[in-house]
């Protein structure tokens, strides 16, 4: 018997009747006949509202209280679901992360896993159950409770597909698979049958609707993820090792992300260690920063200009100003209405034809680009946030996206 | 430095603003110079919200599910005071039932505490942290949630403040103490500025609000509980042993519970053995019966009732259907729209009076009495739910309760 894990967004459990329809769901496919797992997200925007609700309280909350905090979100929709379960006749039981043996590092709000005990799930599932888990929380070896962050239940599911050798990990949600480009943008965007997992990555990284974290530990562990709709059924899109093992040299899909922010240090004096200077207090908060630009100098000065999550921006613009006056910089500008569109596909690093392909797309429908980063199976380029729209659309009708494979 | 133990109600709780009250009086407490202890219920509403939710999933949601569920909103309570005083500047640390060492037995919904391990809290006192904990929970040897029951959370702060020796417990609630009568039904209703806590059992089980746990808990370990406003600042009342060591032979206030509901069974044959057959069930359950009557018969056969919580009517009469039918029963009657008044007082025991003078003015009131029940200090009519106001109004007039003792 094969064990399953499912994984369900906060969409698909918005209220009590989505709550009942995945308990349907979860009890249809148990009684094909195997063994059922499932993860869960806060319901709707639970998490949202205890966010500002912590914000109310202080304009910098505790880490260890937020993710005490946060983490009810999930036990109140794990112990719903179960519920609704038994309702229906399966006998379940809700695990908290503790329980279900999910231990972090103590990083607050963003932990790791480090260790994943799963005799508590095998034996509940040993007995027949049905076993319904706290997504995106952890506990510490002191058992101090953790988040995993953004988008840590399509983590915890999946790390737990990989601990229990689960067949598959499904990750339902409100969209019918991974698209060409966002449906919302592009009506004639395409649902893909499958997708490698690098594809998926920049995909996620990109916009797709996937914790890219979750997608790396999918492939370093050769989990099959499949990304399907809670609401109608569908095929959805399979994420796995073979869609892309010959590289197919074409572009697979548009991403764009509006959570940019760009950050300038006018004037930085150009000598060595600056840059370390810089980026290491900025990873020690635990705020990556994307594409970096340092412009030539001629007078031993020079612009950094560096982009991060516009979510991370407050907080990386502390960390910065003063180191900006210690180093002597001129000062800091910072930009938030901007935004990234990729186009992402295996083999593109072979055919550079794409990359100016894509220029020329931008170009003709009007499109500064701001910044270019590139990696083996992606182009990026900044833009205006106003202009996502157009540029998506360019960009879908000028690699024909549109067309079957 | 003494050791202070705080409970705040859902109703002191029920938004952000109220929440940042509450934390400024604990932070205001706090640097008088005690220790403080808080125990938090959680916010206005949220029980109330999360059990309507869990029927919504089931008829009868498991228990183990539910405590679990119930539990999450006292966390959510203690962060968001946690995150409010830190923000001012105190050092706090949110600690949930189990870390605070709360143990319990297994029965969820209504577990008891078993054992009390203060080490944690006093190891935050120690460390200058005021301690904010999730009342109501405590947790299994075997870690699993449980629930005290509604009103567990003045019996977490009463628990906490015998084991950890401290100097009071102050109940903070909406409303400004113990009344001679509830002030919504007598406008003359007049705040004690002390009872003892017999007197208290008595008006906290008919109508006052304080769950009779915490007080026969604060009697056994002697903890001197103060009931009072957390929204204005005044006296409250103590409640201590020194206020009735000498009984004051005289009402001191008038109760009202409409939470009651009357079962009679029809034509129960009279032998020996029925009662027991009857109420040890309905015990198992954990449904308090209170009055029980049961008329004198010439055919050998009876007609047996008895009141319970008319929160329990449901279960009770699951309960007692089977049985009913075993025992030759004619059948059950049930009574829901009933409620007590009581007239409490030390003393009363020893002057017949009282009684008398209770029966005259409800009869002038115009109000039937169908049951009556006393005990040392209380004098308990049953009687029609919508002559509460009515009954309440006479009562205190009667024995003259405006006037200042």
């Amino acid at each position: 018997m094969a064990i399953i894990v499912q994984k369900y967004g906060g969409s698909s459990l918005a209220d009590a009747e989505r709550i009942k329809h995945v308990a349907r769901r979860i009890g249809a496919c148990r009684e094909r006949g195997d063994d059922i797992v499932v993860v869960v997200s806060a319901m709707g925007d639970t998490t949202d509202e205890l966010i500002d609700l912590a914000h109310r309280m202080s304009g910098s909350p505790d880490p260890r209280e937020m993710d005490i905090l946060l983490s009810t979100g999930e036990l109140v929709s794990c112990t719903l679901v179960t519920m609704a379960l038994r309702a229906l006749g399966h006998d379940a039981i809700s695990l908290s992360g503790a329980q279900a043996g999910i231990r972090t590092d103590g990083s607050h709000s963003r932990a790791r896993i480090v260790e994943l005990d799963t005799q508590r799930v095998r034996g509940e599932l040993e007995q027949g159950r049905i076993v319904i888990i706290a997504g995106f929380q952890g506990v510490t070896g002191e058992m101090d409770v953790t988040t995993l962050g953004r988008g840590g239940s399509d983590t915890t599911a999946v790390a737990l597909a990989a601990a229990v050798q689960a067949e598959r990990c499904e990750i339902y949600t409100d969209v019918e698979g991974i698209y060409t480009a966002d449906p919302r943008l592009v009506p004639q965007a395409r649902r893909l049958d499958e997708v490698g997992y690098e594809e998926m990555l920049e995909l996620a990284s990109y916009g797709a609707k996937m914790h890219p974290r979750a997608i790396e530990l999918g492939a370093a562990y050769d989990v099959p993820i499949l990304v399907a709709s809670s609401f109608v059924e569908g095929p959805g899109t399979l994420i796995h090792k073979g869609a892309n093992m010959e590289a197919r040299n074409r572009v697979r899909g548009v991403a764009a992300d509006r959570n940019v922010a760009k950050i300038t240090l006018a004037g930085v004096p150009d000598r060595p260690g600056i840059a370390a200077a810089l980026f290491e207090p900025l990873a020690q908060e635990g705020i990556s920063v994307d594409t970096i630009v340092q412009n030539a100098s001629l007078e031993r000065t020079t612009d950094l200009t560096f982009t991060v999550a516009r979510t991370d921006l407050k907080r990386a613009v502390e960390v910065v100003e003063p180191l900006s006056r210690s180093i002597g910089s001129q000062g800091i500008v910072t930009a938030e209405r901007l935004a990234k569109v990729s186009v992402v596909g295996t083999g593109m690093q072979n055919a550079p034809g794409y990359a100016a392909s894509m220029f020329k797309a931008l170009y003709e429908a009007g499109i500064n680009i701001e910044m270019i980063t590139t990696s083996e199976i992606r182009i990026t380029c900044l833009i205006d946030e106003e202009q996502v729209p157009n540029a998506v659309q360019a960009l879908h009708a000028a690699f024909r996206l549109e067309e079957e494979e």
